[in-house]
C-alpha cells in the first residue's frame, strides 16, 4: 500500500504549529471581543448560486465544486455529455461550492437574517476558505481567514477603533514595528482628477498599486503605455512624492483639493478619523498616511487600510477598508455601508516565527510530567498528579513502565518545562523529585510546595 | 433575485449560538489541554485514496466528493460517458472528498509523521465533518466532531483519564445528572461464549445494542430470528439483568468468566481501572458498568465508554473505547494501540439548553455600551471607552447618532449587560450615569467609579 499523501496545496497544523496559531488566533478573538465584534460561523459549503459571478470570471474558476450526490448524471442528456464541455457540464452535476472568502457568506448572512441582527452588525469570522489556485510558495489551497467587519454605520468611530484593534493585537503579540498604512478612496479619485484622469482612473490606481513592488520609473512607464501625458504623470507623483507628517500631508492635500469633491471628502475623513483617535485619548502612532496606497479592489468607497511588519520579508499582514452596499449583490435594496479589515493569519504566523516572537510557554503543551520507576511508584504518583490538576495544573503522567530516559525524552519532545520523578524514596517520605527540564536542576519538594512554586 | 438559501443540512452559527458553543468548546479544550492532550488540524479535503473503504459501502456513497479543477472531462473516453455509470465515472472526475470523520485523517497524520510525533501521542481534534447522508431533525450534513486520543500505549491510566477528563468537563458545565456507562469488549466476548455463540457474537452485539432503543422482547425476538437457542439467550439475559453495583457487577462476572479467557481479561482490565481511580484520589461516581453496552462498532477492542445526560431527551453526549491498530488501514505494521473518546457538540448543546444551564455572561458581547445625545457627548465618552478597555473589560460605543431608545435597543438586543448614558451634565462633573440593563437601576458614578465596581 502506498503511503497516504495530502492534497497538494494543503496542510496538516500538528501540535507544535497549532499552539502558535492558537497563540495568535487566541490575540485577535480577544481583541475583536473586547470591541464588541461577535463570532459568526457560516459553513463551508455554500450553493454555487451563492458563490458564482461574485469573485469575477477568474475567481468563479478557481472555486472548489462538490459533485452532486448519488446518480448525479441521471438528468444530463447524452448529447450534452457527448460534448464533453466540462464547463457547461458542470452546472448539471453540481449545485454547491466551497467557501471562497469570508465576505460573501457574511453579506448572504446578513441578507438572510437581516431582521434578527442588531443594527450596526460588528461581526468577526475566523474560519478556512478554499481556492483551487496553483500551489507555490506561501499559497495554499486551504488557508484560513480572519475577517472583522461592522454593517450598517458610516460612523468614523469604525475607522478609528480598526486602527486602535491593530494596535491593541500587535502589542499583546509584542510586535513593535509596524507601520498602518491609511489612505482614502477619495484622496485617489482627487488625485485621478487633479491629473486629468477621471475617465482612466481604475488605469491609474493600478499602476500606483504596484509601486511597491516595481518601483516609481516602471509605473511612470506603464502610465506612458495607458496613454497618461508626461505633464499628468507629473501631477501624480508631485503629489505621491509629498514628504511630510501625516498632519503635513492633510494640510498639503486640503490645498491640491480645493476643486476636487471627492478629495476633499477623502482628506477630511482622513483628518476626522486621526482626531478621533485623540478623543480617544489616543495618538496616530504606526499610523501613516500614504497617498499612494490603493489596495487594488476597485470595491473600496473610504478609507483604506494596510498594515506592514517592518524589517521582515512578508510584511503585509492586514487589511481593509469602507465598502458601500455590501449585500447588493443579493439584490438587497438596503444601502448597508460597512467597514472591515482582515488579518493574514499564515502571514502573522510566518512573520511572527521570523521575529522569533512565539512565547516558549505558549508552545508547552503541559507545565509537568511525572515520571516513575514501576508500576507501584506510578501509582503513587497519580494522587498527586490529581493534586496538581486540582490547582489547575496542566500535567499528565507517563502511562507505561519504561526507562526513564525514555520518559523524559518524551517529556522534551512535548516541550514539558517540568518533571517529577518519583521512586521508592519519594514514596515513603512523600518529598518529589522536582526536576526543570531546562537547567536540568533537581529539588526535593512536597507536592503542595511544588504547587505554590508555579502558582508564583 | 431570489433570496440566497443555505444548502441543505447545513447552518449558520449567528452570534448567539456562537457564544454558546464556544462557552462549550473552550471547557472540552481546556480540560483536554489540562490533561496534556495536544491539538490537530487537517485539511478538509483529503484525497479520495485516503478516505474511500474506511467507512463500509455505505459510509463512501456518504462522502461528499470534490470535482476536479479545470477540463476534467477530458480524458474520459466518450465511451464511458454513454454510459452514464455516475459511479466508475466518479472515479474519472473526482480525486479528493470531504473529511468524513477525524479518526482516518488521525490515522492518516499519524502513519506519516510517526518520526516526529511523540510516543505516546495525545492529541484532540476539534473540526467540522461533512456526511451527505438525508438530512433530518438533529442530523446533518456538516457538523463538529471533538475528538480525543491517545495512541501508542495500552497503559489502563488512559482509560481512567477519560473519565477524569469526562466528569472535569461536566463539572465546569454545571451538568449533575449523568451517567457514564463503561464496558469491556471481553466482556461481550465472554457473554457470546457463555452463550455458545462465539461464531455468531456480531449478531448478538448488533441485537444487544438495540436494548435501549427497542427493549428486551424485541431484543429476544431477533435472536431467536438469527438462529439463536431459547437457552442461549436465557443465559445471555441471566446476565445482563444481574442487578447490583459495579463492584457486584464485576465479582459476579468474575465467577461466570472462569472458563473465558476474553471475559476474564475484559472484567480484570475494568476493575483495573476501577482501582485507578482510587489511586487518582477520586472514585467511580457516575461510572455505571453496563454489560449490554455494545457501541455498534466491531472497532473496538478494550473498554467502551458511552455518556448519556439522565433526564433530557437526547442522552447519549459522548462515547468511545480502546481500538488495535489504528494505522492498519495504511499499511503500516507498528501495532499501534489506542482509546479515545469524543463528545457529541450538537447534543450537549441541545441538552444544555434543555436544562438552561448557559450562563448569561457567556452570552454577553461586551459588558458595557456607551449612549450619548449627540456628537460631542459621543467625542467625550471616547476617552471613558478607552479606560474601561485597558482595564479590561469589554466595551463598546454606540457609532451613529440616534435616539436613545435605539441605543438601548441595541444593548438589549446583543445581551449587553451595562450602559453608560453620558449627557452634557456628564460631560461638564464627569459624573456618569451608570445603567443596569437588566434591573433599570440608575447611579451616578466616575469611570474609574464603575470600573471597580465591574472588577469587583
Amino acid at each position: 500500500m502506498d503511503k497516504p499523501t495530502l492534497p497538494k496545496g494543503t496542510r496538516d497544523f500538528g501540535p507544535a504549529v497549532m499552539a502558535k496559531r492558537q497563540y495568535i488566533l487566541d490575540a485577535i478573538r480577544k481583541v475583536f471581543q473586547k470591541f464588541g465584534f461577535q463570532p459568526l460561523e457560516t459553513p463551508a459549503m455554500e450553493n454555487l448560486s451563492t458563490l458564482t459571478g461574485k469573485y469575477g470570471e477568474e475567481g468563479d474558476q478557481l472555486l472548489f465544486k462538490i459533485l452532486n450526490s448519488g446518480d448525479f448524471l441521471k438528468d444530463v442528456t447524452t448529447a450534452k455529455l457527448e460534448t464533453k464541455n466540462s464547463k457547461s457540464i458542470t452546472a448539471d452535476i453540481s449545485e454547491k461550492g466551497l467557501r471562497y472568502d469570508l465576505t460573501v457568506p457574511f453579506a448572504r448572512y446578513v441578507v438572510m437574517n437581516k431582521h434578527e441582527i442588531p443594527t450596526p452588525f460588528k461581526r468577526y469570522q475566523i474560519q478556512p476558505v478554499w481556492r483551487a489556485d496553483r500551489p507555490q510558495k506561501g499559497r495554499y489551497r486551504e488557508f484560513y481567514q480572519c475577517d472583522a467587519d461592522v454593517v450598517g454605520t458610516d460612523s468614523l468611530t469604525c475607522e478609528a477603533e480598526i486602527i486602535l484593534m491593530i494596535r491593541e493585537v500587535f502589542q499583546s503579540l509584542n510586535i513593535e514595528d509596524y507601520t498602518i498604512k491609511i489612505n482614502h478612496r477619495g484622496v485617489l479619485t482627487g488625485l485621478a482628477e487633479l491629473a486629468g484622469a477621471k475617465e482612466n482612473q481604475t488605469a491609474l490606481f493600478v499602476a500606483i498599486d504596484k509601486l511597491d513592488k516595481i518601483g516609481e520609473d516602471k509605473v511612470k512607464e506603464e502610465l506612458l503605455g495607458k496613454g497618461f501625458s508626461e505633464k499628468s504623470i507629473k501631477t501624480v507623483f508631485d503629489i505621491l512624492n509629498f514628504q511630510g507628517t501625516t498632519s503635513q500631508k492633510v494640510v498639503f492635500l486640503n490645498d491640491q483639493f480645493t476643486k476636487s469633491e471627492a478629495g476633499d471628502r477623502g482628506v477630511s475623513q482622513l483628518s476626522a478619523v486621526l482626531r478621533l483617535l485623540r478623543d480617544y485619548n489616543s495618538d496616530d502612532k504606526h499610523v501613516e498616511f500614504d497617498i499612494a496606497l490603493a489596495r487594488g479592489l476597485s470595491y473600496y468607497t473610504g478609507c483604506i487600510f494596510e498594515v506592514k511588519i517592518n524589517n521582515v520579508s512578508i510584511g503585509s499582514v492586514s487589511g481593509g477598508g469602507r465598502y458601500d452596499n455590501l449585500t447588493a449583490a443579493f439584490g438587497d435594496k438596503e444601502n448597508l455601508s460597512g467597514v472591515g479589515f482582515s488579518f493574514g493569519v499564515d502571514r502573522l504566523y510566518d512573520a511572527m516565527e521570523e521575529l522569533n516572537l512565539f512565547p516558549k510557554e505558549a508552545q508547552a503543551s503541559t507545565k509537568i510530567l511525572i515520571c516513575h520507576f514501576d508500576e507501584e511508584t506510578q501509582r503513587f504518583g497519580l494522587k498527586e498528579l490529581s493534586a496538581l490538576r486540582a490547582a489547575g495544573i496542566s500535567a499528565e503522567v507517563y502511562p507505561d513502565q519504561s526507562k526513564m530516559k525514555k520518559q523524559l525524552d518524551y517529556a522534551n519532545k512535548k516541550m514539558i518545562p517540568y518533571a517529577i520523578v518519583i521512586g521508592s524514596e519519594e514514596t515513603k517520605n512523600g518529598f518529589l523529585t522536582f526536576k526543570n527540564m531546562e537547567t536540568g536542576e533537581q529539588e526535593k519538594l512536597t507536592v503542595q510546595q511544588i504547587i505554590q512554586k508555579l502558582k508564583a
